[in-house]
């Protein structure tokens, strides 16, 4: 499997168990993170961004992985409280087994709709 | 390359010089689309969907693509005219050449702020 996949999936099985603080240790310190609010730098933002998503996660199921040496994607649905079915895609450049930046794409609506 | 790369690709380089109808010649007459909206069944359908999309697609770049025997994985930025900076992510399964399932994955947000 590909260094970067594997990290990626470590992450997301991190977060699916709601280990919160298991999956920010993939994350580099000084990660970007290009998400649909916007522009995320920094592993304090990060948290700040991915943190209350754990909180009100239920479950995730992973749909698709793929990686090569340096990059992965992973694709997933999850359940949230406010939200059933939302899924995500991530695409994760890893750089000694950190995620360095990220590429996040999920829909914001059902979550703005649920507020 | 695999095979379903190829067509994930040419469907998505159709749809990008806004060649439409070359784009539904990879599209299954009973796709499966799991989107934001829900499940959309059928070309008829899918092609209600993504149509207008099309039309006010100004330019689209590929950032990450990954695929394997069956099936594979696109995810990219568009630049549209109501919406700049909106990605997205699909990841479908080839059978025959033609896309018979996709999930896709973007924000609605930005275009339901925009209407």
């Amino acid at each position: 499997m590909s260094a970067a996949l594997e990290v990626a999936l470590a992450y997301h099985e991190a977060w699916a168990n709601r280990d919160f603080e298991r999956a920010m240790t993939y994350i580099a310190d000084d990660i970007v993170c290009d998400a649909p609010p916007g522009r995320i730098e920094g592993a304090d933002a990060y948290r700040a961004f991915m943190g209350p998503f754990v909180e009100i996660l239920e479950r995730t199921r992973l749909i698709a992985a793929f990686g090569d040496d340096d990059t992965a994607v992973v694709l997933y649905d999850t359940d949230t409280i406010p939200v059933k079915h939302a899924p995500g895609a991530e695409y994760v450049r890893v750089v000694d087994g950190e995620i360095v930046h990220s590429y996040f794409v999920f829909d914001r609506l059902p979550f703005r709709e649920a507020a």
